[in-house]
Formats: C-alpha cells, sequence, structure tokens
C-alpha cells in the first residue's frame, strides 16, 4: 500500500518536511494549508519539488465549516472553495478534506449538509478535484463516521466521498466494524493516528498528543483491517498533532513514521517483512571511556576478572559468570562521558535480525573490524546505542523464536578475543539483569517502538518517577522469559539532564553477599537516607536484623504480588553505574518505587561531590 | 491568616524546598513522604530546620488506603500508623493527611470507614496528633467532601476532622456551599491549589497540572469565603502538583506560590494590601544594547527622531507622537542581545502603586540615578523587565483608578533629558500600541498572575500559535481602554530560544503609508510569502488593489466581530524588532492568526542571514 504523511506532523519549513518525508521513503504528503501560507515556494515550486522527492501531493486540507451553514455562508464558502480549487490545481493535489462543521450557526439537518457537500462536490468536479468529508470528533453536529458516511451517501455525487481519521474514530469510542458496509471506493482517503490513554478533553487530546500507530493505546491496525475489508485502495496515511514531534527534527520523526506503518502494515498483512527474531539473553554490554581506571576499578570491586583482551582493538573483556561487560578505550570520547556504547544480543539467527532491522529502517552499521574478526550484524537503535546480533546454537524456547531456516554457523564473537592471565572471578554475579538506556527526550515512544518492532520485546507499562527536579518516565521491553530487559528512561524536559544516566544492572542470588563483598574491595554503595528504612519497618514486616543489614549496606527493597526484590548501587563514573539486584519469587519488577529515593541519593552525591 | 506550603509544590531537596519557603514568607509547610525519605536529615534535623527558618510544619502527608478495608488489612494499617505518629513526634507535625481509599479491597461501607477512622484518631490521640480525612476526587467510595465530613461526624472523635482540598472539591464540580454546613473547628486543614479548565482524565490533571490559585480556572476565593465562614482557622496551604514547577528553581515558585495566596487572601478579605494603581498609559520602552548604530537606523526609518539625551546616563531619548523609546548604552550588554529592558508605565499615584508591587513581593529596584535626577519607583517583573511607574496627573477614569489620596506633584522622567537639535520626526506613529515580552519558560503564569495582581491589568485568555519549530503561548494583559497592553509569550519548551524575539508595536491610523515612509528611509520590512495573500483573497472579500498594496508591502490582514487589523514587521535587531499596527473599528486582538507565517518568515529570514 502506498504510504503517506500529513506536514503537520513534522517540524520545520515545509521544504524541510518534505525532504524528511522523502528521505523516511513515504509516498506522498498530505500539504496541511498552513504550512503552504507559510512557505516562500508557489504552489507550482511546491509541486515541482515534491515530484523531484518522488512524493505525491495526495491530500489538501483542511476545508472548515463548509456545510448546513446559512445560505449567505454557504455562497461565501463556495467563493473561497473555488480560490483554493485552482491553488490545488496549481498544487497537483487531487483530494480535498472537509471536516464537519464545528460552527455554532451549521444547522442540525442532515438533508442540508448533503445538499452543500454535493454542490461543494460538483464544483470540485469541475477541477478534477474529489472532496473527502471527515466527521470530527468534536464537530457540532456530524462528529461520528457513519453519520458522515449517511450524509456522503445521501448526497450521491460522484466527487465527494468519505475519510476516515483512527483518532476521530476511536477517540470517540466508536465501533470500526461499521466501517465494512462503505464500498471502499467511497472511501477517499484514510487518516491515522494512535494516541496515549487514558483521555482528556477530546479537542486537546487530539490537538497535542496524538502519536504514531503503536505508539499509543489505540486499536489501529484493528481499524485498518476494517477499512482493507471494504476494498479501500488510497494510501495510509498519517496525521499525527503532537507537541514533542513540532520540536524534533523533522528526519528521525519521519523514518519513526514511516516504521510505525511498516509495523502496522505487517499486522494488518499488507507488508511482508522478514520475521521478528527475539533476542535469548544480552551477551554483552560494552562501555565506552577515556581513561580506562576508574571503570577497571569499579568492575574489579564488583568481583569482575579480566578475561580476554581484543585481538585488533583496544577493547578489554571483562567477566563474572554470563555477565560481560567490554571496556572500550578506542573512540574519542570527551573526559567524564564515560557510557554505555553497545549492547550485544544473543540472536539464533543473527542474519535474520539483521535484515528485519533493516526493514524497520534501522541504521545498519558498518562492520568496523579486521579481516580476521568475527562478521557481526549490527544496527543503530534511536538512541544511538549499537546492537550487535551474537550469534549463538539455537534453543527450544516455544513463542520466543519465530520459524526460520537456521543460519550456518558462525564464529563466536568471543573468538576475536585473546585471553590474559587473570586472577579468579567472583561468584556473586549471574548475568547482566537488564540495562537501563536514556532516551533523547524527543524520541521516547519512537524507542519503545523500536525495541518492540525491530526485535520483538513485550512493551511494558510507561511509569512515572519522582526526582527532585522532574518528572521521569520510564518503560521496560523484555523477551517472554526475562533474559532481556532493557528500561528505556527519559528525562522531564528537553535538554534535561537528570535522566542521562545509564545503567548496568547485575544479577545475583545473594545481594547482601554481593554488597559486602564489593565494600570489602573497596567500592563505595550509594548511601541511603535512614528515613527510607524507618519507613521499610513501616510498610513490611522485617526483621530487626534484615533491616539492620539493608540500612548498613544500602539495599532498598520492594514486594510485588510474585516475590521481592532487593537492590543497591554504586557511584557513578561518567554516566554509567552498576546495580546489584536480587529477584526472588518471580518479582517482575524494577523497584521503580524506588527509584525517587535513588535519585535524590545521586543528586545528593553529586551536590557534594561535582561527579 | 497563616500560609503554608506543600514541600511537593517546590522542586530540589528538602532543604532547597524549606530554605524557598521560608524566603518567601510561608508560615509552614505541608511534608510530603517522599521528600522526607529521600532527605539526608533525621526527622530531628528536618523540625530544627523548620525551627531555624520560622516553619512551622503543618502537616504530614499522606496515609492512603487506611479506612474500610478488611481487618487484617486494617491491621497491618494501625501497625504501619504507629510508625508514622512516633515519626511525626519527632518531626514536630501534630496533623496528619488521611486520604480516602482508593484500595480495591475497600468497602462501601460508611460505618466501617467510620470505626476504622475513629479508631486511628483514638491511636493518634495517644501522640497528640490530629488526623484530617479528605475525599479524593478519585476515591474508590468516598469522593467528595461532604461525604467524608459525613464519615467523620458519624466517627466522632476529637481527634478526627475533615481536610479541605480545593483541586478535589471544584474538579468535581462539587458545590462548595455546603462546606458552611461543617463546624469550623472540624475542618483540621485547607489545601488550595488551582487548574486550568477544561478537564482532562482527573488523575492526571490532578497529578500534573494543578497550579497557584489565580493562574487556572477554579473560583478558588469563591471555596475560601464558605471555608472562613465556617470559623476556621487553620492556615491556608498550596498543595500543587506540576510537572513545570517541578522542574523550576524552588526560589522563585515559592514567591509565585506566596503571591497567589496573597492575591487570594485580597479577594476574601483577610489581607489588607495597598489598593492596585492601574496605569494609564505606556510612558516609554527602554532598549539596552552594546551598540546603537542599528536600533538608532531603525528608529530613524521609522520616524522617529532623537529629540534629547539623559543629563547623566549614556540614554537617547526616541520620540514620535506619545511614543517614545530610550535607548541605553549604560549597561554592559552582549552582542547582539539588544533588547527591551525596561517599561516606564504612566501612573496617577506611583509611589502606591510601588507600595503594592512591594507588599506583593515584587523585588523593588534600587533607584540608580543622580542626586538631581527624578525619583521614580521602579520593580522588577518576574522576567526581570523593569517596570517603572512615572507620574502624570490624575485624569478622571472611572473604574481604572481606584479612590486613594493623591500624591504630592513630582517632577517629570522627562525633565532629566537635555533637548538635542533634531530634525522633525514623522507624524504616522501615535502611540506604543503594545509590547511583547517573552517570558522564562517556567513562570508562564506567574507572569500573568504578576500583571493582574500586581499592576491591576486584565488578563486575557491564553492562545496557542504555532511555530515551524513548536508551539508558542501567547496571553495578553491590557487596562481597560487599551492604553496599556503586554502581550507575554512563552517558548515551547524550556531552553528553546524561539520566543525570545521581543517587539514594540507602534499604533498609526494609515500603515500603508507608515510602511511605505519606512521603505523609503531605506528600512527593510519582514517578506510576507506570496501564498499568504492568495489565502486572503479567499477569505475576505479584498479589492484587487488592496491584496496588491498588501503584498508589496508585507501587510498582514485580520478582523474581528469589531474592526480590522493590518500589520507590518521590521527585521530583528539582537532580540527585538518592531511591528507597525493600525486597528480600525475597535479591533480587539493582536493578528494571532498570523502569528504562524510572521514566525516562519522570521525563520527563514534567520536561516539566510544568521540574524
Amino acid at each position: 500500500m502506498r504510504t503517506s504523511i500529513a506536514t503537520v506532523s513534522l517540524s520545520g519549513s515545509l521544504t524541510e518536511k518534505l525532504t524528511a518525508a522523502s528521505r523516511a521513503g513515504f509516498d506522498g504528503v498530505e500539504i496541511f494549508e498552513n504550512d503552504l501560507l507559510a512557505a516562500p515556494l508557489t504552489p507550482e515550486e511546491i509541486r515541482a519539488r515534491c515530484a523531484d522527492l518522488g512524493l505525491r501531493v495526495d491530500l489538501y486540507q483542511p476545508m472548515r465549516d463548509i456545510e448546513a451553514v446559512p445560505a449567505e455562508e454557504f455562497a461565501r464558502n463556495l467563493r473561497r472553495a473555488r480560490h483554493k480549487f485552482e491553488l490545488m490545481r496549481r498544487l497537483g493535489a487531487d483530494t480535498v478534506l472537509v471536516c464537519s462543521s464545528v460552527s455554532p450557526l451549521a444547522a442540525d439537518d442532515d438533508a442540508l449538509a448533503a445538499e452543500h457537500l454535493a454542490r461543494l462536490a460538483g464544483l470540485a468536479e469541475e477541477f478534477g478535484i474529489r472532496v473527502a468529508y471527515e466527521a470530527l470528533a468534536w464537530g457540532r453536529h456530524v462528529d461520528t463516521y457513519d453519520h458522515a458516511w449517511r450524509i456522503v451517501e445521501a448526497a450521491g455525487h460522484p466527487a465527494l466521498g468519505t475519510c476516515l481519521d483512527s483518532f476521530h474514530i476511536l477517540s470517540r469510542g466508536s465501533d470500526p466494524k461499521g466501517i465494512e458496509d462503505i464500498p471502499g471506493e467511497k472511501i477517499f482517503f484514510l487518516q491515522l493516528a494512535d494516541a496515549p490513554l487514558p483521555a482528556m478533553d477530546v479537542l486537546q487530546w487530539s490537538r497535542h498528543h496524538r502519536c504514531f500507530p503503536g505508539q499509543g493505546g489505540f486499536d489501529v491496525a484493528g481499524l485498518v483491517r476494517h477499512v482493507l475489508r471494504t476494498g479501500y485502495t488510497g494510501p495510509l496515511s498519517l496525521e499525527v498533532f503532537n507537541d514533542v514531534f513540532r520540536q524534533a527534527e523533522a528526519g528521525p520523526t519521519a523514518v519513526d513514521a514511516r516504521r510505525s506503518l511498516l509495523v502496522l502494515q505487517e499486522a494488518v498483512g499488507t507488508a511482508d517483512l522478514p520475521a521478528p527474531v527475539v533476542p535469548t539473553g544480552i551477551a554483552f554490554a560494552e562501555l565506552v571511556t577515556h581513561d580506562t581506571e576508574p571503570v577497571s576499578a569499579l568492575l574489579g570491586a564488583l568481583g569482575f576478572a579480566r578475561t580476554a583482551r581484543h585481538r585488533t582493538k583496544p577493547v578489554d573483556l571483562w567477566q563474572q559468570g554470563e555477565a560481560r561487560v567490554l571496556v572500550n578505550t578506542g573512540p574519542a570520547v570527551p573526559r567524564g562521558a564515560t557510557g554505555l556504547a553497545a549492547v550485544g544480543l544473543r540472536s539464533p539467527r543473527p542474519s535474520a535480525a539483521a535484515r528485519r532491522a533493516e526493514a524497520l529502517l534501522a541504521p545498519v552499521l558498518p562492520r568496523r573490524r579486521a579481516p580476521e574478526d568475527a562478521p557481526l550484524d549490527a544496527v543503530a537503535a534511536p538512541d544511538g546505542t549499537e546492537l550487535f546480533f551474537c550469534p549463538e546454537p539455537a534453543r527450544p524456547a516455544p513463542g520466543e523464536q519465530p520459524g526460520g531456516p537456521a543460519e550456518p554457523p558462525r564464529p563466536d564473537w568471543r573468538a576475536d578475543f585473546e585471553p590474559v592471565a587473570h586472577g579468579p572471578a567472583a561468584t556473586a554475579v549471574r548475568r547482566i539483569d537488564h540495562l537501563a538506556l536514556t532516551q533523547p527526550w524527543h524520541h521516547f515512544d519512537e524507542a519503545a517502538l523500536f525495541h518492540r518492532g525491530v526485535l520483538g520485546l513485550h512493551a511494558q507499562e510507561s511509569v512515572d518517577v519522582a526526582d527532585p527536579y522532574g518528572l521521569l518516565r520510564s518503560r521496560a521491553v523484555t523477551n517472554s522469559d526475562g533474559s532481556v530487559r532493557i528500561a528505556l528512561a527519559v528525562g522531564a524536559a528537553p535538554g534535561d539532564d537528570t535522566g542521562r544516566a545509564q545503567h548496568i544492572a547485575l544479577a545475583t542470588d545473594d545481594v547482601i553477599a554481593a554488597a559486602r563483598r564489593f565494600r570489602a574491595a573497596g567500592g563505595r554503595l550509594l548511601p541511603v537516607p535512614a528515613n527510607y528504612y524507618d519507613d521499610l519497618a513501616a510498610r513490611h514486616d522485617l526483621t530487626e536484623e534484615e533491616l539492620r543489614t539493608y540500612r548498613e549496606l544500602g539495599i532498598l527493597y520492594d514486594r510485588d504480588p510474585h516475590g521481592v526484590f532487593r537492590h543497591c548501587y554504586t557511584r557513578t563514573v561518567g554516566r554509567v553505574f552498576f546495580e546489584l539486584v536480587q529477584r526472588d519469587g518471580g518479582y517482575r519488577g524494577y523497584g521503580a518505587v524506588n527509584a525517587p529515593v535513588r535519585l535524590a541519593a545521586q543528586h545528593a552525591v553529586r551536590a557534594v561531590t561535582g561527579g
């Protein structure tokens, strides 16, 4: 199916918007009137620009308050329409959107509305233009898609059809099944947007909080299936009003938008993408730093041993149990910017995983390796983190690994590393429990969709966490057995540094022993205020000894219906810190209830140390 | 009355919050549990800190899901309560907030709720603590203040009373009149918050969008009047959850908060402030610049004449009609930062105006003047703009100038300026029509409240304006005859520079002549895209000649039920540009409909010139 995007969904000048839409692979655009008015280009120049960019002008929009108004007003509307139809001819647009009237002058008179729309369509026909009539969710008298369709049907004009908009339909709670009663050739256009639930005032909701399909709470795919059953052959077009997208760079937003449509098309069966290959574990986390000393000290105190060094690059492998951390001093990293740059994901079929990522517009990374290195497929996540798909023998994990041909065996990535002499690692840490990655402010919803769509992970509900200087949002994506868990976080505001810290959480069966070992090895744990433990005593039935131990070490505590979670934090190096976590009895969360205390403690440490 | 503020209303660490509340003049605080948990201070230390700062700990909050729960759960609750009461004793807090249960376990059983609350109050009494029970708007069974009061009454325990919260009452649309049926001594606490209308989901509304009284749409003063009639003698306390305040610096937010309570107390008759002295005109606008050349060129082309120079400071007075612009090269201003630094407001009683401003916590500015200069009262607005109250003979303007003793005559500020030889000014510009001032992102609502409360101006509805790179918000404050109009604007995001431009709009009776004169004198007007005029032709019945003229000069057009507005813009110098405006037939707006076109044109110019 053809895909299209409304210029209002992207930020910048009209030229920037068209370029971004074209680069992201859209086939067409809806040109929003204000974007045209503000552009220094003539309609003919816009048309030529679109043609150069391979974009069709699928829709011009909108016309408002056209129908069921007093005669004098309608005459003025026809006059205005003639102007706009002339403009559309210059622009090369053949479909105009007409929204149901919101004017207090509009009559509750379907026959009059049909008559007016038929007359408008008659005029449009002279210009070779079609009129697509859409019910606004806050239309004065016409606010449901079936009502709009009854009027279009009554008007009975060949140049008049209806425009369906998933926001207006689903925000009203209308049943989209009735769409199937509309003949496909009378559906002139289909606009798609998702939105978070629950609702606020519908007008505000629509104008500020729409999002791309799959980023909100609507069943947009269900609606599209109904539309497709009518025989509709027009484009899928995204019309998203969103305060965040208005500020974000148009290029990444357009890619995000196209990806959401690809995932949607896959869901409704009109796109054939390589099936997802769900990762089965975290092979490694890679830190980049300008100075290995603080990171090495931290890893050493945590019980990791430096077991190997890359044959051709300045990269060390640190290991404990199945937890592997690479420390890379190769890239030019500014002082203090030590950060998590790459994640190795175990994949039963790495090439297929990379093909899916590429089909979903993830930048495929050049393999910066020596000829003898193991070939690793890698793509960039929206936050710039490099994701490596590391081969591993296929394991039977029902429901997780969709069928697909087994790939020829490849050398293990660890073969690129040369063992070095080392002392024994500790045994407290078993593996990486989860990674917490801070996302760019403007692309938080994109990140969740990326990890869901590209990697086939499940996205959990997003939670708000109070930081002393603003609210953070956090959302976890996981595979079904919890062997891959990534917590995506975003700060309170663009440019806000509060949320920039990333962390690596290490799973242990005995967090108390692990914490003591860390301290004995000279590590410093994040201090937790005494008041926290007084509250813990009030909330939970813990023994005095337990409480004393937690208080002494700075261990935080949470409980869910499944089990118990105990965790503690190291100090931060650059942007990175570590967490030791013990999950008992199937606890599923991430200790979000304790995050405000952790964040305040980190602020307090920074205030003292400046680091 | 005593005033108090919840620590959750301010950002930062608990210490920062307490300091800010104290500096702003609050008498007490509500300590929010999470702030205490995250603090490194013991309860005793917090108590001592509060005492040092002159703050009483008026409330500890909250306890949740206490009442009408199963017996086993309630037993656990009492256990938890005992812990908290011990903590409160250490903290020196004598009132605890209990919110109505939201737990799915809670029974719809008022008798059980009353029994549980009475038992809790009995325990509290042993610690010298009172329990204030509050209906949450989203409480499971108890969600209105009258329902909560019926339960408190039925419980009949002396240590049990009710807490009223304006948000929970007004967001539900409850009639606050019924408050008067509650005995004042049983109202243990009063929490105040305003909120914008219309509503979204009430929980989201409450957690993210509360604001200080007078900054939203609630009749908070009306509610407080009902509470006062009961004989309530407790504090007025602000409990405001707001995403913006969470990020803003605590100090200014606390001042903003106190000011809102002062205005509220004045409205309900419990504070005696100097009456507002509404300004009767704009005496001057003052630009600061490092380099007079570009500003002088612009003023000259606009038809201003440099008529005088300050006797002791590097300040020039430019004049045309009643429009006066001061150009000040005194302060150290970075290159390119030419900006509007001060506004002179004509005031019938300048000293009284300054006294009111001071009473409402506006910083009074030191008079940086030579001994022989005319004494001018001045205060700083929240955005740092200096507001000078310039004496002028009282004019009869009914409704605008509240009674008050006439002040002894003072020398005119212009007496400080020495006339210089100058050519004739043009006559096109009559006076300053309005000033547009960009506000700091975190303090937009504060700015409107300031101009309303301190200066007695009327605030109009705020409007959203689409900029290519984000939404701007704009809100005008005016006096009743329109001789003082200030448009307050805010950018799309903190740190966003889009909205940083300020401008001075000059009133003319003939914008076409003024624009032509400006161009003939070498001035450059902001170019407006041709598409704008095609749309104008479609929307309005304008003659070909009119359209040709507007197009040629870059004049924008708007119409409201009262009249017609035509306006055009100069290029920007530093942060400042000028607008020429012609209002005909009583047009009341500011051409907001044209703002997106203007903003896009300004972006386009910047993209080309970098300026």
